[in-house]
């Protein structure tokens, strides 16, 4: 028997991806849009498992807002693959919801946990990643998470501290570490054993669904009641019912930092590092460099419009599909229009644009969000 | 009789605008935007003179692209009022014209030639200072041109340097300069005796008449020929056949400075300070300047949309009907939203908008022009 025939991707994408408003929104958030290429960032991501596992072994984890729009996108799935939460309640929930379902169908599952709006530069290189740990998470109770080679002092993500390598070219973890401030994330670059926290993890649905009840008793017997639910009448009642009574928590924080202090034997958690090109698209910025790396165009001006007409013009980023594009005399500018919105910002404040879609919130004018 | 019986006032409305594209276009050029308030450039140029002269006594020199739209924005002029240009042939012709046609119907008409496209700030000073030229232009043979006190070193405009004072506070002039180079520019504020060009001139038509018959002699002939033909069936014809064959010269080089070449005394030539906040508003950032001044927004932010979301956002200029609008952290840019083009710059840059329609023009990309 293939191990792979046991692996069962499970895609979150539940998140909102506010960064990239005017073009993401409640109902298309970024996994839906199309931002790197012609496919979307959720279909990327189901074509580029689908070699591992077959389309009918894919789970999809989201939201009420976002489930029409990733059920059209994905017509080869069955709408019971894609679980709308009736409110998000973080991965913890969301990924031990998934094991204790496939703990149901197949006991030898392994899972694996994959955002919806990552890209991935090298697929085969990402395939290989993965079949290796699938391997290792098949076998016992490991936890297997893929780990990026930092390349800059990154402070918005997660870092995890690897400790003794084992032949196999994977790594035991030491301790995971939440989003760290500038110096500290300098001195986790220059030390080398360093990974960020990619958000991508393998285990077996019996290992996650151990350390669920080990870690988050309540919420575990919570979720064994939704799982049991599946495939009858009652479940969306009771899925709408009792999810909303887990705990808000990451499966990072609930499961992998406790497990992490156990020490490197004990905690059986292995770190794969990932040289497959992994990019999360954090912002307009991240994008522009991320496009403007694979395109190399003129004077890092990125265009998306009916025409330009560019002088002067240096490193803009600037959506406006259907319209004609003048960029006359700046620089770094990060410009995106579309039919009810305009956002003008720069490649420096491009974080920043979350903070619009907070005041659209407060001001409840959700036409805009 | 009140003198200002004989006044007819000449609009010239045949100019493109182009620095305010992509508001502006051949079909609906700058004279026809409410770029400031609600009425359009040349709405608000008519409703000023009207309590000068009756609608009936006005006069509006266009082209065939902007003719219809002309007649739809100015309901009380008749057809016959709003004559449109087979070619464009610069304002020697143009309101050579005008004179040829005015002689016929009034031997004693005064003509005031107006551009359509600039905002004054006092209206009343404004007819005041009109009133005065035109009883200057009516006694003989004399010109009036109005002149505004520089307040920077513009060297965008043409300079009227004056001579001797009158007791009624006009100046004789003594010399019409080009536009001079930034060294002249300063120099010529620091005089004290130099004005810019406000392109308004009064004149008798008999004046204007006689002095095209000196100095355009040929230009001269065909605009009689072409006045001769107004009214009859034959007009349309006679336009098209012989306008294109004028020189292509605007009045001021034609007649003004030859004029002035003849001296202070015999030159007869008069400049009347005009003290009523004139403003050509030449670009997107004169524009910004002169709605700023008006309106004082907050940091200087001027947002045309349905709403906006500022935030680190100092000196904007914003036109983006329709749209809410989000600012993040950007400074004195400059971004137009339309239909179909999407204009990016800052106000030091919005000289060279017109550099863009140069482009499009170039390319026959004429939906966009």
């Amino acid at each position: 028997m293939n191990k792979n025939s046991n692996f069962y991707p499970v895609i979150l994408a539940g998140g909102r991806g506010t960064r990239f408003w005017p073009l993401s929104r409640r109902k298309r958030a970024k996994q839906l849009l199309a931002l790197d290429g012609k496919q979307t960032m959720i279909q990327q991501t189901v074509r580029r498992l689908l070699p591992l596992a077959p389309a009918k072994r894919l789970w999809i984890i989201t939201n009420e807002d976002l489930r029409p729009a990733i059920l059209k996108q994905l017509p080869k799935l069955e709408k019971t693959q894609v679980l709308a939460e009736p409110v998000g309640r973080n991965t913890a929930p969301a990924v031990g919801l998934a094991a204790f379902l496939l703990l149901r169908e197949n006991p030898d599952a392994v899972i694996g946990m994959f955002p919806s709006d990552h890209v991935i530069g090298d697929e085969n290189r990402y395939r290989e990643t993965l079949r290796q740990g699938i391997e290792i998470a098949a076998a016992g109770q490991n936890i297997v998470v893929l780990g990026i080679r930092p390349n800059r002092p990154e402070t918005g993500y997660g870092y995890i501290e690897a400790g003794s390598a084992l032949p196999d070219g994977s790594l035991r973890v030491r301790r995971f570490t939440e989003k760290p401030d500038a110096n500290q994330a300098a001195e986790f670059v220059a030390a080398g054993n360093y990974f960020w926290n990619s958000g991508m993890f393998l285990w077996s649905a019996r290992t996650l669904a151990d350390a669920l009840r080990e870690h988050l008793p309540k919420t575990a017997l919570l979720l064994e009641e939704i799982a049991s639910a599946f495939g009858t009448r009652k479940f969306t009642a009771v899925f709408r019912k009792l999810y909303p009574k887990c705990e808000n928590i990451s499966v990072d924080y609930a499961v992998l930092e406790p497990r992490s202090a156990k020490g490197e034997q004990a905690g059986n958690i292995f770190c794969l590092p990932a040289d497959f090109g992994w990019n999360d698209l954090g912002s307009w910025t991240a994008l522009h460099e991320h496009s403007v790396a694979r395109s190399n165009p003129q004077e890092g001006n990125l265009v998306a419009g009916s025409g330009t007409f560019l002088l002067n013009a240096r490193g803009n980023y600037v959506h406006a599909p259907g319209k004609f594009v003048a960029a006359v005399g700046v620089s770094e500018l990060v410009v995106v229009d579309t039919p009810d919105a305009l956002l003008i910002t720069n490649r420096q404040h491009a974080q920043d644009v979350g903070k619009v879609v907070k005041y659209l919130d407060e001001k409840k004018l959700h036409k805009l969000t």
